[in-house]
């Protein structure tokens, strides 16, 4: 079959013909259709330091995507050949504290499909049936394909109280731009929306955002959302130290911030007056919870509350898969795919 | 100044000429506007068990109004003259445990206006300060004037998890009719309402029900829309046993009933196979969360999220006030209002 | 091997030799050495109507126990041969949105050991790996046999707000008992236990109970302890009609009911005063939170915070069974057990 | 009346004659009896740059106190001469969205005794009645006298969820010597305090925790307690640096922690390492919730269930104020009293 693998240490993707993966009894083999390009998948690409750390070459990269099933192992009783299926790219090992208390998206043992293990840049994949979710007939494999990310957004928006709230989110790649969705769909009151790039403020307007402006404008559109006192919730999207300070800055006193942008290095922080004096929590947010969030997902696309789509700026075959990388660099763009088969 | 007054043990009331009420150090004098019909107003028209054995006459009716402040007494900081206002009927005393860690709605030392002491069925109203609310600009006298009702359903459903859920609301008063608008505002998945009356259904379907049912065939909209599993969330507006039962029968097991509707007497209920063995949570819902509710209406009113303008289907001067009882006595009428001033 | 069988539609057990269970890939074989004797039991025992309803003869009852793998599936991973333990006997299908969102205790697809599937009254007894539990080397097979019971008391208790709390406890049955421990164990400020047998109430007295009172005198030890309010907290344990109408009675407005006690038969509420009006919330208590309240119970063991083996007062070899039954009967006795190997 | 006064901008304090204060109506007259000394205190006394920030000389320090009531404003209706209290010294404004929303320990508009107003340093202090509390009769002044501190520390302990959890408190002064106490009564399974300060973990083993480590020992501690996992739960109280990154890095995925020491100026942290991929959640930690905590104290204290008594480690008159803060900047002292009558 057709796959990115990450042949080497060293920048670069390389569009190879590898075997077909051989499944294991307890898990299915899925025929890929549409698969998501993430912000991960450039680390991997330029091969920085977080890459070179954590991943062991050569091995197929993507974690986010959609397809068929095609075949099934003989342990698997819930999954069957012809179901349309997205899954969760995080194999966890179900038995620790966390994943026996619903925290499984914390699991320590947590391998990544595209990070830890063959991944989903391929015509096939093999995952194993309890991380399989299926798609309602009215979810298009474009927006199966990047239900990773989107279940991020869930999980930022929806571990907050939203309805009736007024919300702050910073930063509106591919996540943040869901997030803004969400948000308006789960009841915010008044969502402001901030980023330098031009292109996604217009994005963000088109999902939903009642301000969308510049980080500079951020704090005079808050104090007139809110009278000056601050939105209820923070969801920061950008990991870029000056809006983490926004975001404490601009949440109100006994306010909730939640993080999932994530800083290159460390930073400068007064606990004192940014976080302590204020009240606030801070939410730390890993990955989408298993299965609450995806649940979340089914129920919001089923009832059509919430459409991805417009996220949704590049489309490429696998072999433009540098071309794919850079749309992602240049800032401009919202949700990247592959289109595969 | 006019006003309807309960006279004496007995059925109905007595439009007269009263003298203005005299306000304390801490109250302010209000000009009625626009005051909400309720339930209890029947009851204590009709003269009940219930009413008889709470209301001490005579005493000015009605607990649902806005209006204009006109006279503040000397002590009062923060509400001025010629403020549009509306306020909390609950008059507690803000010093038991109950008032004192957020749970005021609960107060057993509760005095409520137009029940324990004089109401707003008249040209004013004396309120103590800390019961006022201030209106938007964007909110009218009718819409500030059933703020009560309105806070009764925000209460109600937003003390359970809406977001994504699927929610069955059985009773579609006015009280449930608000209810479907707010779940649906804040991203309720589906919303099925049930009631008897076809004319409700109606009003049920403006604001946003998904499905609107007779109670017959609540249970098949429920399985059609849940897979067989029942509701996240029953809001239980009906206080008719049916109901209740087709709440405990419908809601998922480990789901979550909220009961608004007061049934008159007592009747037969199979904890076992209701409630213990389904796992679920059943919560017994008093007036507003002071001031909780009182935020959330503000918020999803200035956000004009939500209207409850359809559900006022009937407006009466106050001399009309015979009339005004038989239209909620009729099972037809949305919320009913006097026009004031 | 021995085991008590229930052979026929039709009261009482019979002592027989069985074949051992052959296990799955997935499974365990455990050599049992104690088994909790459980009210569910003695409904079998007696072929009651659930008991005709729910059962399919023949069957190993019995579903409370601890022991020792000696034999494990080649699937299993994570349980080896000679592990001390324990293991939850609800076997769930694992993969419903219950399951999935850590709700597993009302999967509706539960299949319970020694009711629907053969039991733990035998020398051996198969359990799926996911279902076993380890037990700490300080952990007693005794205790270790009951942690099933133990755990419904602390998933009643500890799904309460505890600490700092006045609690009821109504029943003085071997998980009412296992309650008072657990709650004193995590802070609650005054206990009130109630029973109708002195026994008992001696008893809730050594687990802890600051007042363990006839039903009687439960509503002056309530006023005395809470100045009239009532309690934070009811932990309603016995099932029993009047003891139901106290938990609504004694609880504090805003309060909290959990009820696991199983009434026989359905009961008048009137759900106007005892629920609605005093804005509490109730929780029917199913099995044990999987696995939230293993690891709770592993926690508070493994620092000998509670020691349930005051609880147990009686212990009989398998052949003594009908005596076992009758003990529990009899309503003097705390837990009863099996000492089988 | 005797009063400690800071009489002008720089160091110290002095024993001055003032007037005795005048109430208003709402207000009543306490004579002080016990008054507890604070880290915020030191901070006035050596006129650093936060004291120059805030405060306005010439004013009554001390914030924390207890004593008995000799006059009530006409007003007052729920205290009475010869009451036995202490008081909550954030005098808020109880109309903000926060107060109203039982969030008043964040108003914007709090104004503290001793801080922005005249305190308790003193033979007499007026207080606004609604921050009265009234004392068992079972509870000294001396405790009554630091019930400011102790609400701290509740406040940080039981917003955490302490029955069963493993508790980490990074700092041993007496706040953190009372969180000990407290989480140990409310049912944590295992606490490790650390502190540079040996006679800080004598006291802190004389309050109940299981490891009280020098700093350098907490990790191998933490690693005993929890197979490796990291604690449930961080109580910061120390607001060092190597602290609150201790307070990360020993903290489970999934965890939290409460942040209540202040670093006294902004430090480096790694959000991506330290906050985000471990799903943690922070809270950060102001005053007293008004007034759940303040009920938890009182629960805790009427059922004996906790002693903050050892961590009083010095007693002084008013007129030995400089050895009292002395004292305190010694880094020995538990808790430092001054005995006014």
């Amino acid at each position: 079959m057709k796959a990115l693998v990450k042949e080497a240490a060293g920048p670069g993707f390389k569009l190879c013909d590898c075997p077909e993966p051989v499944i294991r009894d307890d898990e299915v083999l899925i025929r890929v259709r549409r698969a998501g390009v993430c912000g991960t998948d450039v680390h991997i690409y330029d091969w920085d330091d977080w890459a070179k750390g954590r991943c062991r070459p050569p091995f197929v990269v993507g974690h986010e995507f959609a397809g068929d099933v095609v075949q099934v192992g003989k342990l698997v009783t819930d999954v069957g050949e012809g179901d349309r299926v997205t899954a969760e790219g995080h194999i966890v090992d179900g038995r620790c504290l966390l994943c026996r208390t619903g925290n499984a998206h914390v699991c320590p043992r947590t391998r990544i499909i595209g990070v830890d293990r063959d991944g989903c840049f391929a015509e096939y994949i093999a995952m194993p049936a309890t991380n399989v979710w299926h798609l309602d007939d009215n979810v298009s494999y474009e927006v199966g394909g990047i239900h990773d990310p989107m279940g991020n957004a869930f999980h930022t928006a929806l571990t907050a109280d939203i309805p009736g709230s007024t919300v702050l989110i910073t930063g509106c790649g591919p996540i943040g731009l869901f997030a803004i969705g969400i948000c308006r769909a789960a009841g915010a009151s008044r969502i402001i929306a901030s980023d330098v790039n031009d292109r996604r403020l217009e994005l963000a307007r088109t999902m939903g955002a009642h301000d969308a402006v510049h980080p500079a404008e951020a704090e005079g559109a808050v104090r007139r959302a809110t009278g000056g006192l601050g939105v209820d919730v923070v969801l920061e999207m950008s990991g870029v130290p000056p809006a983490i300070h926004q975001a404490f800055a601009l949440v109100r006193v006994g306010g909730r911030v939640q993080m999932l942008g994530i800083p290159a290095k460390p930073m400068d922080i007064d606990f004192a007056t940014e976080v302590i004096f204020k009240g606030i929590t801070i939410y730390g947010v890993v990955g989408r919870r298993m299965y609450d969030t995806w649940i979340q997902m089914t129920q919001f696309l089923r009832a059509r509350q919430f459409d991805p789509s417009p996220v949704i700026t590049h489309r490429f075959p696998l072999a433009d898969a540098d071309e794919a990388i850079r749309a992602i660099k240049s800032g401009e763009a919202g949700k990247v795919v592959f289109e595969i088969a």
